[in-house]
């Protein structure tokens, strides 16, 4: 299989097609946790009880009017299968790790995905490329209700949505953005940003790497509230501050690209370089270095290269997905060289 | 001009073509002091005196029928000039200073170099690719010859030539290899070679960098002692430690390529990976990392690329030559964009 098929093959539909405003946004996201009336919640569920909760599901996602769902009993993949699906963002880190009566179904475009007894019964997202919430939003709330006119879900009129974890209880609602934000790192206004976010009752986490490290500078910004606000003003608050990092991030760019044109464009194809030539490469390495190139193709600096290989290749890289393509168990210096081989390739398929 | 064309006019003809073992060996140099009669040293000279050894020489080597020399004023040229002849080695850094009755005679290829009234009264050397130091020795002593047929030597029964420093009485000769020795230094054996060749009679020093640092692996290997030892013993010594060096060498590249092939691929091709991308590279660096691409042509990790490359980017890009190049004086922060620029474009004129 060449890598183009193999690529066309292996990430969702979604990561291949750009999203608005995708220079700073990578993608958005909405997701609703759920339970089933009457059925402890899975960390407390008898085996036959989870089964219950499977066969639920599973009966109404037979109705393919709405939504055209395809189930997967994760018992019945490997832990490298499960780790990539984990790693393409099909399934919780959580739900990876596999298990009795748990289950995924999701889209042919894998932009919807519903997860069957991860924390709670039922976890619904949508995930788009780019700056999308309000239409993530839009399609989660028909996937609700229709999942609604199936199930009985556990609901408080004092509360709302009860959920196995108090921080989600009312809406179950999650609303997140993924940003790249290599401008405002590089100009050292990434903390003022991060508080900023915080008192507007939003929380920001580096997707890759521990602590305030943000790996590849990508953040994940999501609501940090789930109860006394409804979903349309979560929905809101979200894109709102989501508009104002935006904006924000371009006038740091063009800022470094005025003042320290040189020093940017040195610190990009060095990274650029690297990646076209290393012979081994750790995921963290080629994140960081994926962040520069991706800023430098969004800049202009990088020619004839197209934006999508940072996303693809962040996924493509990470260790489950490197040994799904290799089909085999790989050591972590293997999987260092065999990760750089295929960045060069990646790369070298772009280059006019 | 294009590059090619370029690099053919500037650089000396005997650069572009490789020398035997010239996978260690990058060339071998042998240079006689010679001083004329009854005139002080050049720093005790009045103008006169110095005028009068100028003349001389003019003289001798106006008779063409063994040597083609072509002399050149050193007050005729730019400091950028003499820089630039400096470093392709055709003049020391002291005859680079310029001044007044200073002159450079050389042969088209540059093989041959003639100072006038630097340190000595003559300073005649031989330059050769790669490993070829008796040729160099054959060749400077049948220019020795000649110019003695013509000029009237200072020379003592007691001591042999007479010079400006005690250090290079007798026969006034040094012979020197420079060697590329990245495998010695990989392996942590330099010290060790260092100690072995000093004890038998040879100076070793970086040909680049300050004290024990050598930049890019280069070291420079020459005689100690040029009284009490005949010419023929001189080479031989040298001869003999050159061959043995270049066999340690050897050995431990392979034992490299053996024990650590990934390692040694990975540091190879991502020094490759900078030089073909940077936008920015100080000469140290440019050399480090050439350093790098070399050891990579000479055991096949790098393919499609001349193992010339590394010897004329060396060349091309010091400072002086750059600014030869670009026909003016340029800021470092300038140097630093405009040698990288050429180090890409030449490394990319190489590829396949």
């Amino acid at each position: 299989m060449s890598l183009r098929d193999l690529i066309n093959k292996e990430l969702s539909k979604w990561m291949l097609a750009p999203g608005p405003e995708s220079d700073v946004v990578i993608s958005s996201r909405v997701r609703l946790a759920r339970n089933i009336t009457g059925i402890p919640f899975p960390n407390r569920a008898t085996p036959e009880q989870a089964k219950q909760v499977y066969n639920q599901v599973q009966k109404a996602l037979e109705d393919r009017t709405a939504f055209n769902l395809k189930l997967v009993d994760l018992s019945r993949l490997s832990e490298i299968e499960r780790t990539a699906m984990m790693e393409k963002h099909l399934i919780s880190p959580m739900h990876a790790e596999g298990g009795q009566y748990k289950g995924v179904a999701f889209s042919e475009d894998e932009v919807i995905s519903v997860m069957i007894n991860e924390e709670d019964h039922i976890r619904a997202q949508v995930l788009y490329p780019g700056f999308q919430v309000e239409e993530a939003y839009r399609v989660v709330n028909q996937l609700d209700n229709f999942l609604e006119s199936k199930l009985d879900f556990a609901f408080s009129e004092k509360y709302g949505y009860l959920t196995a974890c108090p921080t989600n209880v009312g809406t179950g609602m999650r609303a997140s953005v993924m940003v790249h934000l290599p401008g405002l790192n590089l100009a050292n206004r990434i903390q003022q940003m991060l508080q900023g976010v915080s008192k507007l009752g939003l929380t920001v986490r580096g997707v890759f790497g521990e602590g305030t490290e943000a790996q590849g500078n990508l953040y994940q910004i999501s609501n940090q509230v789930t109860l006394g606000r409804t979903e349309e003003e979560i929905i809101d608050n979200l894109n709102r501050v989501t508009e104002k990092i935006i904006e924000n991030e371009r006038y740091w760019r063009q800022q470094l690209l005025k003042e320290r044109k040189d020093d940017l464009t040195d610190r990009i194809m060095r990274s650029y370089g690297l990646l076209m030539y290393a012979h081994k490469m750790s995921s963290e390495e080629a994140v960081r270095l994926l962040s520069d190139v991706r800023l430098g193709i969004d800049l202009g600096i990088i020619k004839n290269v197209e934006p999508n290989v940072f996303s693809e290749l962040i996924v493509l890289t990470r260790p489950g997905y490197l040994q799904k393509i290799e089909n085999k168990t790989l050591k972590p210096e293997e999987r260092d060289i065999r990760r750089a081989a295929l960045i060069r390739k990646r790369l070298r398929l772009t280059q006019s």
